[in-house]
């Protein structure tokens, strides 16, 4: 194998971790967490089909990508649980550590183009990338929502704090930001929401 | 939420079912296999990192949504075994009347595109679909490689069947080609495959 392609096989190998990074998240069919690499590909997919909802033009290949890659930093620094104040203290240097690492088994050319998207998710700034934030934060809300608010029972989060974590991409898509909406309200309503 | 994007969460939600479709290979750092989500993931990945060793130009984005919908017929039809004679007897019909269910949860213009893309994947006649082909075949080859050839050894598989099973997909690149070749030699001459 030439040694680009070495590079290549080894990160290929090291994304194998993501497989056993679980969130708080649950599946919906098994009584187990979803994994990083279960998320990222359920997200992805999101990403082509709902892009038809974004407010602005979005490069939308560019958002998957960006969407498979998000959470590789999280083999390194962990998964932060969103509602998590403390984690998230630390959250920027773990991530940025991690980032340096990982991308780093790549040839050159590739470390830099995907720690860029990384940096552009982190960032939340361009279209691309708050498109990204936006379904990154809707597909645990239906998966939670659809098991009867389970993780949001077992850490007693607020309805503001659900709001307060998506307000501020509701500009990103005005259907799904109705939708988001919706469900909060209606886990509110139904007591899974405090 | 309109009709419209009821449709679309209706599928998101039923892709959930991919989470716990388990394959033969085995993930790395984890006793158990693999489900369908983690390596859709895994091989979209591959494709964007992996497109310049195709031989013939191929259309990236393209291939990543091929990768990330080929399994999902699997939530009716179930995983067919690659080395599976008699499973594969079946396999087309069960998973055409699969497609026609899942992609038809979707609104039409969606259903219609994903059906496609997931045809055009089972023909394998495109070059996108034979690139996508030879990722699909060379991830878990290299899973099972990594972890000691572990899912050959517990079905007894010959190198012939590995070398067959891949020899048709040679020409979508050399390097790949040449990476497969290497790895399957390799574990012919450490006994892992018979």
């Amino acid at each position: 194998m030439n040694e680009r392609l070495k590079k290549q096989v080894d990160f290929i190998l090291e994304l194998d971790k993501m497989k056993n990074l679980y969130r708080q998240t649950y599946v919906l069919h098994e009584n187990r967490k979803e994994n990083d690499a279960e998320h990222s590909w359920h997200i992805a997919i999101m990403a082509f089909m709902l892009a038809e909802y974004s407010n602005e033009p979005v490069d939308v290949f560019h958002v998957v990508k960006m969407l498979l890659l998000h959470d590789v930093v999280e083999i390194d620094a962990g998964d932060t649980y969103c509602y998590d104040k403390n984690g998230y203290k630390t959250k920027a240097d773990r991530e940025e550590k991690a980032a340096r690492r990982i991308f780093g088994l790549l040839p050159d050319d590739q470390r830099d183009e995907y720690y860029a998207l990384w940096r552009e998710f982190e960032d939340s700034e361009t279209p691309e990338a708050r498109f990204a934030a936006v379904l990154d934060r809707m597909q645990p809300l239906f998966l939670n929502y659809t098991k009867n608010g389970i993780s949001w029972q077992e850490h007693e989060v607020y309805k503001e704090q659900v709001l307060e974590r998506n307000r501020s991409y509701f500009s990103v898509s005005d259907e799904i930001a109705d939708a988001i909406k919706a469900v909060i309200n209606d886990a509110y309503d139904k007591g899974w929401l405090k």
